[in-house]
């Protein structure tokens, strides 16, 4: 997509600090890291969330993400993947963030507001959602 | 592993709400949801974090995820994968939240503490990542 700033980086039209690229990915250090290796993974394939990648093009992600995190030497991270601009999502093109956690300060911080549960909901949900899968 | 509680619910010792079963994958829901729809993807291979389960057991995670939120008619998620105590990790068994993020209380919130952007280091930390890859 040409106003996409990942499309245009997948062109080459805007630089950036490549790690690694296949036919189907590219995998670049994150300019404005949350700790040192902190890495983004994205499908060459444009698609604004995942629902709009086809399948093929994610079967590449976790192993390179397993691999950057490897080449970082890195054990603790987050990997994180935000789906619309409410769930914190800035660029519109799918990317992984692959987060090192070195320490409690740096790194990906987050906030876990834990609902009740509530068993017969969940039931009636499971039942609802496993019908449709 | 006998002691893992994510195996044993593999194995159905333990139950599970589960959503969707195939040979090395397994999506259920969280039974302490952020929000409505949170379920986890599992490979069923034992490995406590992302390098400890080889990649053909990492192939369906993410079209398994893409399909569970098209059945839970969820368009906002978070993709969350934590990998060691320190990056928030809870259960030792590889293991990917789907959260859906229906409005600002509800679901995955984040903090973002981005570094300060040194290119020199960025660029020499690219060229030693680089090579490893």
């Amino acid at each position: 997509m040409a106003s996409c700033i990942f499309c245009r980086i997948i062109k080459g039209e805007i630089p950036c600090l490549k790690l690694f690229e296949n036919e189907k990915t590219l995998a670049f250090l994150d300019i404005n890291p949350l700790s040192r290796g902190h890495a983004l993974v994205i499908p060459k394939f444009h698609g604004a969330k995942l629902a709009d990648v086809p399948d093929e093009h994610l079967t590449d992600i976790l192993p390179i993400i397993k691999r950057l995190a490897a080449a970082a030497e890195v054990t603790d991270y987050n990997l994180l993947q935000n789906n619309g601009t409410i769930a914190h999502q800035q660029v519109h093109h799918v990317h992984f963030h692959m987060i090192p956690k070195p320490n409690e300060q740096e790194g990906l911080g987050i906030t876990w507001p834990a609902q009740t549960t509530d068993m017969d909901k969940l039931k009636a949900l499971q039942e609802h959602l496993k019908s449709k899968m």
